[in-house]
This record gives C-alpha cells, sequence and structure tokens, in this order.
C-alpha cells in the first residue's frame, strides 16, 4: 500500500514537473510576444493555456483517486493537498498569460509607447519563482520555498515602479492612456503570477511543518 | 459507509453555504465602504477575508479527510471535488474584495471623480451568481448554473462601459488618471469575480454531466 502510494506520488511529481514547465514556457511567450508584437505568437499562447488546462484535470483526477484508493494520512493526505493546490495555481498563472496575450492582441500593431524594460524583468523573475517553487516541493526544502516570497518582493517593488512611470506618462501625455493601462493591467498580471508562485511556497511550508503561515 | 458520506456531506453543504454568505457580505461591504469611503468599513473587509480563508481551510481538510476515510467513487467523487474547487474560488473572490478595499483606503477621502453607479451594480449582479451557483450546486441544477453565465455577460458588459468611460474621462482630463485607473482596477476585481462564479457554474455541469464544458 504504501510503496504503491510512493509510486502514484512519482508519477504525480513528474506531471507537476511538466505542469510548471508548461507555465514557465506561456509566461514567456507571453511577454516574447508583447515585446516583439507577435500576433501569432500571441495567439498560440491560448493553445498552450488548452493544454495546461487539460493537464491540470488530469493530475487533479489522479490525486482525487490517489486518496480514495490510497487513504493517505497527515503528512501524505497534506502532500497530495498541496498538489492539488498547486496544479490550481499554476492553472491561474496560464490564465494571466492569456490574459497578457489578450492585451497583446488588442495593442496589435501600434508602435509601444515605450521600450519594455521592468515588464519583460518581471516575467523572468517570476519564471524563476515558478521554478524554485517547484523545486522547493520536490525537495521539501522550505529554505527555498521561503526564496520565492523574497523574490516576489522584487516583484512588487518592480510593479510600483512601472505603475509609477505609466501613471506620470499619462499625465503628461494623455493620447496614450489607452495603451498605458493596457501596460499597466499586463505588470498587475505579472505581479498577480508572482503571488501565485508565493502562495505555492507558502503551501510547501504547510506541507513540510504542517503550520500555516502567511509569508507576505 | 454511504449513510456516513451522505452525512458528512450535508455537514460539508452547510460551511459551504455559509462560506458563499461571507463572500456575498464582503463583496457587498467592499463596495460600500468604497461608494461612502467609509475607511474604517474598508478595513473590516480585511478581518472578513480572514474569516473566510479560514472557513476554506476547515473544508478543505474536511474533505480531504471524507476522500481518504470514504472513498467515494464517481459522482460521489465528483462531488466532493467540486467542493474542492468551488471553494477555491470563492477564497480568491474574498481576495478580489481585500483588493477593491485596498484601493478604498488609497483612495482616502479624495473627493470621487463620479458617482458610483456601474460598480455597486457589477457588484450586486456578482454576489446574486454567488447565490445562483451555491443554489445550483445544492439543487443540482444546470440550467441554473448556465444563468451564472449569462449573468456573467451582463458584468462583463458594464465593466466595458466602465472600462471606456474612465479612458475618456482620462484622456479629457488627466489629473484624474490616478483615481480613474483605481476604478478601472476595481471594475476588473469585481469582473474577475464574476468569472469566479462563472467557474463554480462550470463545475457544477461537470458535477452532474460528466462533462466538461467551457461556457464563456
Amino acid at each position: 500500500m504504501r510503496n504503491q502510494f510512493i509510486n502514484d506520488l512519482r508519477q504525480l511529481n513528474i506531471q507537476l514537473l511538466k505542469m510548471g514547465a508548461m507555465v514557465q514556457d506561456i509566461i514567456e511567450v507571453s511577454i516574447q510576444a508583447l515585446a516583439k508584437q507577435d500576433l501569432e505568437m500571441a495567439k498560440k499562447v491560448y493553445e498552450m493555456d488548452d493544454a495546461i488546462d487539460e493537464l491540470e484535470l488530469t493530475i487533479e483526477q489522479e490525486c482525487m483517486k490517489l486518496l480514495a484508493l490510497q487513504q493517505p494520512m497527515a503528512k501524505d493526505l497534506r502532500v497530495v493537498g498541496t498538489i492539488m493546490k498547486i496544479i490550481t495555481d499554476l492553472e491561474r498563472m496560464g490564465d494571466h498569460a492569456v490574459n497578457i496575450a489578450k492585451i497583446t492582441l488588442t495593442i496589435g500593431n501600434e508602435p509601444l509607447i515605450k521600450p519594455l524594460i521592468d515588464i519583460p524583468k518581471m516575467a523572468r523573475l517570476s519564471e524563476d519563482m515558478v521554478r524554485k517553487s517547484l523545486d522547493a516541493f520536490m525537495k521539501e526544502d522550505i529554505y527555498l520555498a521561503e526564496e520565492v516570497a523574497l523574490d516576489d518582493e522584487a516583484v512588487d517593488e518592480l510593479y510600483e515602479a512601472i505603475y509609477s512611470e505609466l501613471i506620470t506618462m499619462m499625465i503628461e501625455n494623455p493620447e496614450i492612456v489607452k495603451q498605458a493601462t493596457h501596460l499597466l493591467f499586463i505588470g498587475r498580471y505579472l505581479e498577480r503570477i508572482a503571488d501565485h508562485a508565493t502562495n505555492i511556497g507558502e503551501r510547501i511550508i504547510y506541507m513540510v511543518t504542517g503550520e500555516r503561515i502567511e509569508i507576505n
């Protein structure tokens, strides 16, 4: 029974890592599409998101089967619960990438009002947070999980910077209000993506220690 | 065993309804606080959210215990899975209400740039969607679940209207850019709240029919 559980869990972990990689990809592609104003690439984000949604469903069903058939207790139960929560967070990140792609399509070929610097930085940090949080899950490493929360602060600071910059630009030049608002939302979506990675970190700490904390 | 399951499920349903009521309340209070610029009320939203988070955790743990101890199959398994998804959506709605309260606190006592009409309308529609979606869950009523998706379209339309209005206002009067952006985000949060209610509707259809659909 216990061996079967460990075996099933190993399979789940592989799928979870795959989902994590897909989410890192979708974030990257959504921001690349924006930066290059590549509308075909932006459309690809929708397909990528469908694949993520499907994988979430598969993992979720595997988790529920495992719970029902193996009746794990205590920490094992927390591990499965954690996987179920992680996939929800990953899936939401995919949704935010779609939101970004949607805006890229709306902006279309209209020239960008500013060179993108902080937005790609936020994206890279977020991708890294996803990688790190799943790494922390695999290794049950609460210090790594806490590091994710620190990265989140850096993302928040970048968002604040983008926010101030765009507000100032809008006040000085009302013509750009529309696109500036679009970019503001993109910053916000990235900030949300990072929050989801932080949720994953908090979950892992709970999984390992059995104690709930809120890092930020 | 089956009787025990039904009994446990009944307890879960009661808690779920309670959580739904709390979420309707938090949406209402967050928008009332904004409309009245009542900062004390806005602070109350944070406490309300803590209570929602706690109840989510309780329900989640009950669900996992039930899965592990009763090993439900087929539809029973889907019901428990649905509850676990519903509480995640409800919890996220609470988070959005907090986001709204945060903005209300940021605006502080600065006079509102416009009378709030569509925003309270969106809030009321969203609250109604929450109520309706949980009603659909209890009655396993897929038609009611589909109705939630129709309401979501009305919310989306209101958001579009708010968006256009605020963009126009900003272009005409750049001084209000900051607050207009704040209100824009509030519209967006309400729109997200309604999306979560729609997620719940989709889940219920899956629970009842075993088939996945995406309504919007």
